[in-house]
């Protein structure tokens, strides 16, 4: 059994001493020794090598002592299976060179045997395992459907992804089909991954605040939906959008363990829209980490009190920036540890 | 006096028969006149320019005929004028090389007489005026003092705008030093404009939803509510934010005549967190122009129905796209202006 098991104990709603805390993008470019991997081994190289996987995964551990670990991986290792390819570009991020625009290209994407496809995650997870040796619950991701079909769309990152969205109001019909077989792999993948030791599952929805509410309610959450519906027996399911305030009652509802929240949104509303029923993660702005830290461990404080210490995980509201002060994401960790003491 | 006031009497609340209709960035880079004139004068050519920036503010009322006319200009014009160097690079944007990073950067920045800085803005209007012949009204506009700063800071357009963040949460004295003289300056500005002719004004904080609510009422809200105070009696004002539903109650309360409404924002939550009492704008999707033109029509009828005939201004949530077809613009402007008959 997990030595520490806070953060499952919050995702169940249990009373606690004081929240779990870890942090979107833990294992990231903040970290010295994170980098000197990155500088000897290219992106997939360090996602598909369990070893590496697994050794970048615990480095934020070791370092900080955080409530949960979370399997260093891309959400874009998915369209990668499913034989769409996927370049990681420095300097300049995903680029897809075949985007998907029209029915030829979608005849290409295939709903991969995960075990096949993605064994490499499967891998890592058990290597990363074997180094926690049960101290803390390790977390498993995958994005959104939604997020997905932007990076096949749109062919890279995007300020507006308006290439993605202008396929789903021109071809709604193939879009669906998209998202489907997104969605298919995204569950067995994920169901995959509980098989294969992790603890809990969070499902980013990093560009689901794009679309407006109704059609949020058209091209994302159904598909989300779907993924909760089949992980939520097997392990506790955490939801996050991005930008998405107004999809947080349907998330409450959803049968999700969590919901993460991100900035933009403040403690007492994102309680009210859910309900008070749901365990809410987040939602330090990932910026104010450039604050001093005494000003942080003030804000930290703050935000617990706001949230309240039960039925909370402490985290950022998106993912940690690669230029932040390690004494900084030291002074945010403490903060949330040392909590009511 | 101006022939079609419709614009004006939904600002001041007033019973209308349809709601009036423009559209951010109408005169833009969707219709082939414009880029006739792009391709010969480059950007602030064009915006220095009274006969362009007449003829292009013009342009979308001959094809359209909307209710309200919006003066070609950029919100980087503010910088511009405060001795901040401003480059627009094709395929890139706005570039500021010599961003404001430090005291030194600082002592730089200075209020200018806007009159002299930007007599040409006033020019425009006055030649604007003649072509729009008391028409349709005319708004005038100016960045948010937080969005300005952004640009300021980060020397360039960015996702997230961390260098701009950093630099407040770092440095907050002098980010507030650098927010008042733009405060300054813009409602000098917009005090010209009035007085050269504009009939309206609106704010743009493009960049206001980066900040936490918190942090939005320290660097940007109050500067905002400023410029509403200096220019409420003088013009209606417009404030627009983009992302910044949580702080609609304020806009509400600020003695603006009418708020901004993005797309993630549904009707009814905008006006519920308004509290029913001020003209809304907004918030069709700007991507959603790429549905065909029937679907447009449905949809905005819809919206129209959301929001209420009454206080209402119909208008796009951001900036309408390059690559919009013509008769999808053309779609959402007659079914505004064929609503109810």
């Amino acid at each position: 059994m997990i030595k520490n098991d806070l953060f499952l104990r919050a995702l169940k709603g249990e009373i606690v001493d004081r929240p779990p805390v870890w942090m979107m993008r833990q294992a990231g470019r903040y970290l010295p020794e994170f980098m000197a991997l990155k500088e000897k081994y290219d992106f997939f190289t360090r996602c598909q090598t369990p070893e590496l996987a697994s050794e970048i995964t615990v480095q934020p551990i070791r370092r900080y002592g955080m409530d949960a670990a979370i399997l260093f991986s891309d959400i874009l290792v998915i369209p990668q299976a499913m034989n769409i390819e996927v370049q990681m570009k420095p300097n300049f991020g995903p680029y897809l060179p075949n985007p998907i625009r029209n029915a030829q290209d979608l005849e290409k994407v295939i709903v991969p045997d995960v075990h096949d496809a993605l064994g490499y995650v499967m891998d890592a997870i058990a290597m990363t395992k074997e180094k926690l040796n049960e101290e803390v619950p390790l977390i498993g991701f995958a994005g959104s459907p939604w997020t997905i079909l932007c990076y096949c769309v749109e062919g890279q990152g995007s300020k507006s992804f308006d290439k993605a969205r202008g396929f789903c109001f021109t071809q709604p019909e193939m879009a669906h089909q998209l998202l489907q077989r997104i969605t298919d792999t995204t569950i067995a993948y994920l169901k995959a991954k509980v098989a294969a030791g992790v603890n809990a599952v969070q499902v980013f929805d990093s560009w689901g605040g794009m679309l407006s509410p109704a059609d949020y309610q058209i091209f994302s959450w159904p598909y989300i939906q779907q993924i909760v519906n089949a992980l939520k027996d097997e392990a506790p399911v955490i939801v996050f959008g991005k930008g998405c305030w107004f999809a947080l009652k349907e998330m409450a509802n959803s049968g999700a363990s969590a919901v993460g929240v991100d900035w933009t949104c403040s403690p007492e509303n994102a309680r009210y829209l859910t309900g008070g029923k749901v365990t809410l993660q987040g939602n330090f702005d990932p910026a104010r980490l450039l604050s001093p830290p005494e000003e942080i461990k003030k804000m930290v404080k703050q935000m617990i009190d706001a949230f309240g210490k039960d039925k909370y995980v402490a985290n950022l509201g998106h993912g940690i920036l690669p230029h932040i002060p390690l004494e900084n994401a030291k002074a945010f960790i403490d903060a949330v540890k040392s909590y009511g003491a």
